[in-house]
């Protein structure tokens, strides 16, 4: 973090200061091996069901419903693998989105050519899906219903309670992928009364390579990982202590000031939004009032492709993502924006500008001030980059 | 790391300084996500490519053979599945040893309950598979064998390139687990010839969380992971950019010192073995001489459970294992030597001892003074510890 703008916040974040250092002692000095019995083992232990406790308490879940993972798409993976397993006798139907993140596309797909039967819902122009249209899927045979609560392309905050309610009422497990939103918007997995829900510290200033899965008691995982035993017999692999003590510290100081960011993010999102669709042919994707509050998407007509945005803001020391980051290198249209109807073109074109409350005001001025320049100078441009 | 006596450093280790140094740039100034276009990702990304060639290199591999995972279990994990997805077509029976890790015999079961056949090789006192016994148990089915490079809980160093050329005269793909082996022994994958290979970097003092699966050109990993499609698309999830590149400074740090550290620990484990062997009823377990050099494993004679040591050395501060981190806590047999043919009793007896060039003589002559008295302790106890 110099002098360059950071606004890709919901690629990834940089850790925070507290959150490191809580991590630090870790490293070095309590290294020990949590399943020891030998006193470094225990600091170890200790940090890991202290982390466990602070990790449950942000989403209010207790500590025995955190299972740690190495990321949330391990966790995303595991959710759909373990109500797979333990539901293989009630049927072989899934409902997820469109909109989805490919860390639950991409399982969905591989069990569909094993012959489950797969309903991807279309979300409405703003990013949403209704209970009716939820209802309306749902078969004797569906296992499990997975919806994100927060989207990562266009920043669409989903009415997750509705749906998990449907669920509920067909006796349906509800998983929700709250890699997004976690530490973003509040959230509390008692009133909202989800089954399975995916966490990822890296998106809340927290460690890369570790995350967590949430099973509602007496909702057990059934194992995906398997080896040592490790997290009650559940996930297996030596406990990443360092990492998992930074998710806490992240996770902890993320909620403690979500009322205070999201009113600080909510001002300068809308200021960036403002002035952006004040350039002609540029338009907001997503919901314009339930979005992530530092989340700011868009796309532009006349643009041919987003990385010719992204480079020349590079090049004016602004990193700006085009919607999901596995995709920022592809010239594949980001697949959210084609569900929800958007043409090729347009979709290809795609904007997110994500904040943290590391960014200024000064931040989004220099944002104003550079981007319509730089939309003015890619209309120019009529080729398309090689994929 | 303070006044007590560290002495399980094959249950995990303590990052070394260089290796910490190295991460720390990863967390907070060069965050960005590797997949990203801007200059922040770019920077992680010539990051995790330059720690793939690190890590290539200790082992005699290619760069583009290596595999980030989340560690030593995932990447065992993933080598079995990824050749179960392979090899379909060819057949369903899997040969390794019944000394493997958990991470290996834990799939192996799962693949049993799913028809597969599992052949587990039992090793002879000193913890040898022979070439002849693993030739007998190959048939026209057999997809794979998986065998360990270094038992970690009785330091035998296996025949691993006599084995992996019966593997290869009948076409049959290897997968060697060196989680315990890598940067504490030699491992060149092309004189040897294996196909597949796990490492875990917290076992050579890089952090906990990270490890790779190497997988010999033209052998391309089936995913076991998916989503976004990190790693050549072979294993979804953000990269663990700080993790990794700790990996790659503990792996080249280990692998530069490795003839020292093998005098040096070799002069240690000597020493210590000598003396506790003059312990009457004291038996050392594994190979005597072709073992892991800082290793030293031994069962005692009447004594009820090794707990009891473990507490009483833990009390005299040493910090030292059963044999596997995993079962310390558990009073059930270790599995490794009950398949070795000791006796329950006498395996439930099992002490390890795992030295690390961070040991010094004179933590040799404090465990070597220790050691007697809290074995003729324990051996006054009659009552055994609760599961």
């Amino acid at each position: 973090m110099g002098d360059r703008i950071y606004v890709d916040n919901s690629a990834t974040t940089p850790v925070s200061e507290s959150a490191l250092s809580a991590m630090l002692p870790y490293f070095r000095e309590h290294f020990g091996n949590p399943s020891a019995i030998y006193s470094y083992g225990q600091e170890a232990k200790k940090a890991l069901e202290d982390s466990r406790r602070v990790v449950g308490n942000a989403i209010g879940g207790l500590s025995n419903e955190i299972y740690f993972t190495s990321g949330g798409t391990e966790s995303d993976n595991w959710a759909i693998h373990s109500v797979c397993e333990v539901k293989h006798k009630k049927g072989k139907h899934i409902i997820a989105t469109a909109i989805e993140h490919k860390a639950i596309l991409r399982p969905l797909e591989k069990l569909r050519d094993l012959g489950y039967g797969i309903t991807l819902l279309k979300p409405d122009t703003n990013g949403h899906i209704s209970s009716e249209q939820l209802e309306r899927a749902i078969r004797p045979d569906t296992i499990l219903i997975s919806i994100m609560m927060a989207n990562n392309v266009m920043g669409t905050v989903l009415p997750i309670q509705a749906l998990c309610e449907v669920a509920h009422k067909h006796g349906i497990i509800f998983h929700t992928d709250a890699v997004q939103a976690a530490a973003h918007i509040p959230i509390d997995v008692r009133s909202l009364s989800i089954d399975l829900l995916s966490l990822s510290a890296h998106k809340f200033h927290g460690p890369k390579g570790v995350g967590a899965l949430f099973s509602k008691i007496p909702l057990v995982p059934s194992p995906f990982i398997t080896g040592g035993g490790q997290e009650k017999g559940r996930r297996s692999g030596t406990e990443n202590v360092a990492a998992v003590v930074g998710m806490a510290a992240a996770i902890a100081e993320g909620s403690e000031n979500l009322h205070h960011n999201t009113q600080y993010l909510g001002v300068l999102r809308d200021k960036l939004i403002e002035r952006t669709l004040k350039i002609p042919g540029a338009y907001l994707t997503g919901d314009p009032v339930n979005r992530l509050p530092g989340h700011a998407s868009f796309v532009f007509e006349g643009v041919k492709h987003s990385v010719y945005i992204i480079n020349m803001l590079n090049e004016a020391g602004i990193c700006a993502g085009s919607g999901s980051a596995c995709s920022a290198s592809s010239t594949e249209a980001p697949h959210v924006l084609s569900a929800m109807g958007y043409a090729d073109e347009l979709a290809q074109s795609a904007l997110r500008i994500s904040l943290s409350h590391y960014n200024t005001e000064k931040d989004i001025d220099s944002i104003n001030e550079t981007l319509p320049r730089i939309i003015t100078e890619v209309r120019k441009r009529k080729d398309t980059p090689l994929g």
